[in-house]
């Protein structure tokens, strides 16, 4: 089985965490491919860039000249699910989508731990559209920057646990959710030190996408998601 | 006041249909400027295209050199307005939302007529994002797609006064919200026809746009709507 | 163009201070007309006054005998809109609504900053029935009662920044709405101290009533806000 | 034990028809007294109608010159029952809530069969701002008008049972409450012919304020029932 | 008319506490049987324990060999009382939901307070599922557990008034629900310290189980809680 | 891995399919064990049933002496998962909440087809609780009870598709979930017939169960779902 996990930035390493942390609780017999847009920003915090990268995912998928069984979009809170769901036959998971979903098997409610401020309400949104967000307690940003988590792992790790624990504490969640796909392998360090069970997006979609494999499950296409209707578009495929 | 009204798709004749529409409610005083995406689909139809389209608007957007005053994302149910507010500093008004808003101050439920069924879960969605599917009795498609509408105005009208009627007996909507930017023009016959209020998305958001810079209000820049930050990107602008 | 400002208490200063306001932003051929009810309270804040004034406010526009094309019910969280809406062919917009539903175009989430804390849960209530309550982060008290921003501008101005203040950090508001009709005015001067867009409902109102006008649009009678059925009344008009 | 069971139209048959009802469920010890508006609608069905009877009623209960231990607003969907619990220091109760409240003890989801559609949105709302209405299967109307439920209550009996079937059987509604003050005495024969319990607001009222004041509980004065202000009114109390 | 309340826990202290505050509220007439069950845990304070009680207490009441009108199950936040509805024809009334209905006719907001934080998520979910959640303000655990009430009920009345006062000035409560059925007799104090009515779950659930059967009303049989089926079960009844 | 699939009624035969149609799709190395609790029902119903089999499940699962790494309750829509989640340290997984979170990933919105109405209300609540109700289009009852299942297949399928075809074109479902454990198998040949994604519960806990081990993921024990605090219990374990 081979598996596409799309960064959402352009950040070379980046995509190569992700798709480290992918491969590390990959079945055997599974191959973990990580991509990186041509095109959009070397991080993604807001609307703009994250539009931006909804059409580069989908551009990065298509011209992927290899045969796959599922494909993960690895930025959390971002647009674009749903057209990966419209041009593809196989399953598409959102790590955003797929932390919320795995957490909520876990505690009675769960939050997300982000980066900056400005991300919350879209994280917000996405939770709210999927219809995941009824137990969530709670979205909260350290103040870290997406490209700040490479730069300095020790600060955003104490940045991080703080406002871990006032969820825990003042918002009463009982999971922790990492809310960046640049997150990728803090979770072990982040449970210990909460002593909440701690999910990490990446690796809750590449379970959840071998499992829809597996189970011989594929994206719905009569009506949401169904392909598009053949017409005339300009400047697409780039 | 000059104000942009932006098609989602790439067909003129629709840009034009749109422009003159906001032309006939627009102010001694309001310039209205027709623009069309520089790519995207010929119809926007599905999330595929709609989330190419929230990319192509920002782009026509910027590439314009002229001053203006205020944006009106022409599209039903699409994506991207929130990269617009993101990127400029005048208010942005999307139909959708600018019918729906409307419709409130006239009735006690509205209900949407559409093109596609499968665009009824894209306006259903944005409605519930911007909080305000709580009084959508429904949102029905007619079955016409959007370019039929050009092509066969008389079946076109006979479709959507077929399920208007249905949403007030059935769904009991006092108010009509014609739901696609092609539709602009249509809503006085349709009144005639259902004897309740129809409300055109276009010629709304032209008042709305109009009263914003009027009332000398824009968009928070404080938090969701920030501008976006410093950053490399690659592949913009085109 | 005429517009009815019909005040909710019979505090005449007040009335002069919003039709005023209404001026300020009403086009060139509109003439906005500011009403005193003829009884009821010189003040409105809680339930019993308030539905004393959504009779009084129906009394005073039925008594005005004068040609009109909307109507504009000048009281923040106040009851009554919907029997103006029975009564009268032209449009009626409430200011709780109106700064509301422009609020939603300007930011993500929006606070109200009324008087006193016992008006909250009627403005909440309004806002909720309105179906606009989705988005409001919170409505707070500045403590100040509507007779005191008449009486001591200056301590009321503190007040109300220093909630305004808490909304946007504590409630997360992008948008501050200013929660009493006797606020008119003071909106600019809370834009500065606070950097974010304010909205105050009763210059909102003209716009949206002219806008409604323009549209050729008014309250639908089919249903909910039918003509009242004729049958005998005793006490009515007074 | 004294009860003002107060009619919210001026029609003093409906009023002997309420308090023959409340009479007949009433403890031995608890005397219940009838009361008829001085002025309004000689039946209440829609928005305005329903403000006057809002003020008729808290009009008509401060006349009252004898002590009464609890107030019993005998309108289905009307406004004004929180003005009541301002003015009073002892317990309100509104049929509307008091049926529904009651039903939810009795089955998983209710449904209010009333007279003419145009009250439905009344009643819903008056249903949602009490937070009694998650569990309501559907509002019907029957068509009858509240005074035609006198002229021909043979028609009246039928067309409720029609709708009460259609609620049962389409809606999943389990119980059934009669939503008009005017139908009181009509439950055991609709129970009889729907098979389902069938709960009479004014019944259920009676038991109610009976039980808060056994209990020894009044409204919370503390903020939004706090006994009004003190304040210059104009035509008040008539 | 004989009403049993039930005891969740088989502690018989408490069932006679319960039982005892039961009487002082019932109407002459109407016997009180306070029953313990046979077996479960000695007090009540998560799901493991609840699932327990809930079989217990149907256990309970089967086997108890008398006509009875009426039972009350006397857990607050239990699992069961759904099973209660199918195997009887008399009313069932859980003191949770009696607590909060009550409590919904005093004020415009109540909140709960319990035992321990643990019980806090299982009280709030069965306030919604019973649809009693809306207005709600908050769930506040004293972190009292069930027999510390018993065993100190000095500092228990103490840290229920600490929570109660909280829950007014910060969560905006106006009633206050006692969120235990060992809390039984506290109420006259803590309304007397907290200025705001407080409600018994007993003393409420024995005059909502007395209005029932006075009112001639009991459980809906056509669906939820329609008889079980006859069908082959091994170790029931005990 | 060992994972234990512990039916909810006393039927050995069902019990033997949920466990054949699990070890389908577990992952070599995962040893599946099916459990029929020691008491119970042949069949589970309704909710009188479902709370005797709650406490039949965490019997039997405790009863159980060899190690094991997760727990699956595959019961439609059954209470109890809390329980078990208090008792144990390895994930709990409800065939339910599986089934919905999977369906999810498929489609913008899902239907549950089930066995009788009776049950169509527990399987709500069980979902609106776990906060994935959002997106379910409807419950629907074929009409065929839990032991026709196996005792008419082709009656059971053709019902089955019935309700799904009627899911699909009247409330939008894009994916069928199997609403009964004892459909297990069923999926295949309802998705060719009906042409979308088909949800099993059994296979969807099957593969999250085992996600979570292989994550290292399991209940958090901090609130909701800590060990029960010792205290003395009669009656337990049995």
């Amino acid at each position: 089985m081979r598996i596409l996990v799309v960064n959402v930035n352009t950040t070379e390493s980046i995509t190569e965490t992700i798709a480290q942390q992918a491969r590390a609780v990959a079945s055997p017999g599974t191959e973990i491919v990580g991509l990186t847009p041509y095109f959009g920003a070397e991080s993604v915090e807001g609307n703009f860039e994250s539009y931006l990268a909804a059409i580069a995912v989908m551009d990065r998928v298509m011209a992927y000249d290899q045969p796959f069984d599922a494909v993960i979009q690895a930025g959390y809170g971002e647009h674009g699910r749903e057209g990966l769901q419209e041009l593809l036959n196989v399953p598409v998971v959102d790590i955003t989508e797929a932390a919320a979903s795995t957490a909520m098997f876990l505690g009675h409610a769960y939050s997300v731990v982000t980066t900056l401020d400005r991300t919350v309400p879209l994280i917000e949104d996405r939770l709210k559209l999927a219809g995941l967000y009824q137990r969530c307690a709670s979205v909260r940003a350290s103040g870290m920057a997406v490209l700040e988590l490479e730069e300095d792992p020790l600060a955003a790790m104490e940045a991080i646990v703080r406002q871990a624990e006032l969820a825990i504490r003042e918002d009463k969640a009982e999971v922790i959710c990492l809310g960046c796909g640049g997150m990728a392998g803090l979770d072990e360090q982040i449970r210990q030190r909460t002593g909440v069970p701690v999910v990490d997006g990446v690796t809750a979609a590449v379970t959840i996408a071998e499992s829809l494999v597996r189970l011989g499950l594929s994206t719905s296409k009569i009506r949401t998601y169904a392909t598009p209707r053949p017409k005339k578009i300009i400047g697409w495929p780039r």
